[in-house]
């Protein structure tokens, strides 16, 4: 018996220790971010010297070359390119859109929604009609529909907390709505943006056409234009309000791209993985700063801090800069199906495209509900000093997503930045440099990383 | 027994159906604040048709007439004036300051410390000696420090997660460094701006004379500049580098000026309070969006929600806009010498005002660890949703603090926003209603009105 208590003793004294060394691990590896943290100044170059970087581009093109520079530079045991060929949709000039209202043309500012079709060069007029959901769509059918632009006008609903909710709602109107509204014979489709904010910039985005269905033009319009359009509507007869807008986008042949990479070979399993990654293409309208240059400096930086601090982990760690995630997520689909090809046993992912705002934990996808308790009781004290401690049940990542089918043991995880300002600028010309917080986006790599350290210390 | 577990079972019952109604009743507050939600247009308007309210200023009174009147507007059961006497310092005409290297003259971004005085009209060069701490303006001395400007350059420690913690080992430099600086003969104070931003902006804030000591005039320089001065100390020969500031700052007479005050009288209690506060005044630089316009409406905005959604409580609720937190706190003082006289048993207050930004918790002052366990068990889970339970032990607030002393028994209350971008603006032309993000002002507004709610219903 009193051997007993005394393995007990030491056990507890051996978990006490543990901890405590897990604690002191995390608070360098905060330390080394807050203090001598590169990912904003990295975040400045890709945003001010590349900018927009949607795939097929020259500044995609340009930030696989500089990311691998930089990944090269800081000296990781790999840094490789992996190919993938990608989408090439491009805007042409820019688009023009009017509300006419009898004899008056009011100008409005809308964008044309990623893949989605130009209009003829001359444009389009046609009246128009409005709907807040598929439903009312579906409700009014080919009757009323038919020849006419569909202006979709669902809010965004502020109650949800989680602002992603609220995105996911309003957002099938701009994924499904223009495909839904061609089966009824519109002609076009005009898309309240789908944002947290009232103001004048259109917020673009993908739009998926249904296999085999007529591509319609469909663009987004401010939310502000929207809110007009809409008052108008209701306050005029209906054939006294048209719409005309032109836009030339188009898309081209698929083109040859990049995931860029870099790995620190595990010390004990080299061959056992654990992906930290964001996208490194954006939409076109803006420097895609929150969406997603901050998820690519936050990945790089974890790696960065770990050889900083002199840390050497067990499993391979790798920096995945995914390509392509806005409009096809080839990179994603590329890496997976790589990883299944050579056997790699990857343990976990993470993904980091939620923005680069103040870390509120992370989000573990589809595990049992017994397994994020025991992650909880291990893990939750240890980001409490750092009030990233909220471990909850969700996404992991449209990138990480395709491990999951290759690889049923891997836990996709997701990090999860407060959520508030991120669809205020999200796909708009608002994403830029200026709207990123140094300190919030070195809290959230730091928390990454101590996270990986804990993964490739204790599993999960 | 059987009856023994029938009582168990309803009590059980009834504490989960009182759980459930309070959920239901903190999901309506959100509801509320989130979609009809007035703060953030008031605090348009305070910032952009007021602006600076610094105490004694005509913003200031402008400020507190038409709080008055946005208070009666909303039909509470009390508004009134409180009045009390505060400082009137006037910063004057622009500062001007130089580095002067032999003949080369830098100009560099300086402003005048709050309550400082003036250098004499001709200005101020004299030879710079930095310091970084008080400890080694110690250590240097009088034969060091006679007839020259002390540069106090100690940095914002970045390793600080809550940046308060940050400010408040930075700010002793600011708060005393200028009249430690005195004892030793300088003949002028530049500070490095208590600043987590690196930046050309100069960040004012109150200093602080010693009773009796010799006052000399008192700058704060931006973080760049500081910079910037400390690297050619370190490069040139410390006789080469002499500095001059100007400054024509000055403290009038005090003036007359008020707390304003709404009250919704307790249906039960109505000699029972709880206050919410923030302050009105603000640093005469910016528009005082942070600091404190976001305090001042979220707290009327916990009033107008109440009455919004019909809910009538037991205790007296106050919001109270205190006047000169920034240099006297003597709206504070005076708040609680009038609870005093008129016998006013207070429960609780709560103070915001550490910015606008999306909430955390609450900080709770010097109660005993098992009360604020309980706190925990009682309300930790119903603030979960809404990612603001974090309940910790910590600061209740300076305007608040004076009412300790009246009623031992009242809980101090902080409400804690996130941290991270404050200290980048705080005290600067920066504080400007254009870094408030609408859905973080209302989502504190909420949570304020959530516990306030609580307080008033179960107590503390």
């Amino acid at each position: 018996m009193k051997k007993l208590l005394l393995l007990f003793a030491l056990l507890a004294s051996a978990t006490a220790s543990q901890a405590q060394q897990d604690s002191l691990m995390l608070r360098k590896l905060y330390d080394e971010a807050l203090v001598n943290g590169q990912c904003y100044e990295n975040l400045r170059y890709l945003c001010k010297k590349i900018g927009p970087r949607l795939s097929g581009s020259v500044g995609a093109q340009k930030s696989v070359e500089w990311s691998k520079k930089l990944m090269d530079t800081y000296g990781f045991d790999k840094v490789y390119l992996q190919e993938c060929m990608v989408p090439h949709w491009v805007r042409g000039a820019k688009e023009e859109a009017y509300i006419i209202d009898g004899k008056t043309r009011i100008k409005v500012p809308i964008a044309a929604l990623g893949m989605s079709v130009g209009t003829p060069a001359a444009g389009i007029t046609a009246n128009i009609v409005e709907v807040k959901s598929l439903k009312e769509l579906d409700q009014l059918g080919e009757s009323v529909i038919k020849g006419k632009i569909v202006f979709f006008n669902g809010p965004f609903d502020q109650r949800f907390i989680e602002t992603g909710a609220g995105y996911g709602a309003a957002g099938v109107q701009r994924f499904a709505g223009p495909s839904a509204a061609a089966k009824y014979g519109a002609v076009g489709a005009i898309v309240r943006s789908i944002s947290s904010a009232l103001d004048d910039f259109p917020h673009t985005g993908g739009t998926v056409y249904a296999e085999g269905g007529v591509k319609i033009p469909a663009a987004a319009i401010s939310t502000m234009a929207a809110n007009k359009l809409s008052n108008m509507l209701r306050l005029r007869k209906l054939p006294l309000i048209k719409f005309y807008f032109k836009q030339s986008c188009q898309t081209l042949p698929d083109v040859k791209s990049y995931n860029v990479i870099g790995e620190i070979t595990g010390s004990e399993n080299p061959n056992k993985f654990i992906t930290v990654g964001g996208h490194l293409d954006s939409w076109d309208l803006a420097e895609g700063a929150h969406d997603d240059g901050t998820g690519v400096m936050q990945s790089v930086e974890v790696l960065r801090i770990f050889k900083a601090v002199g840390y050497k982990p067990k499993n391979s760690v790798r920096a995945v800069f995914f390509m392509n995630e806005e409009n096809g997520h080839k990179g994603g689909l590329k890496y997976a199906e790589v990883a299944a090809q050579n056997n790699e046993d990857h343990i976990a992912a993470i993904e980091t495209d939620e923005g680069g705002f103040t870390p509120r934990g992370f989000s573990f996808q589809g595990i049992p509900a017994t397994q994020l308790k025991a992650i909880n009781e291990k893990y939750k004290s240890l980001f409490e000093p750092y009030e990233a401690d909220h471990l909850i049940a969700g996404g992991g990542g449209t990138d990480i997503g395709p491990l999951k089918d290759t690889r049923p043991a891997i836990v996709l995880i997701g990090f999860r930045p407060d959520s508030q300002r991120y669809f205020d600028l999200h796909h708009s010309s608002n994403d830029v440099f200026e709207n990123v917080n140094k300190r919030e986006l070195e809290l959230g790599a730091a928390a990454i990383a101590s996270l990986v350290y804990l993964i490739d210390q204790h599993g999960l």
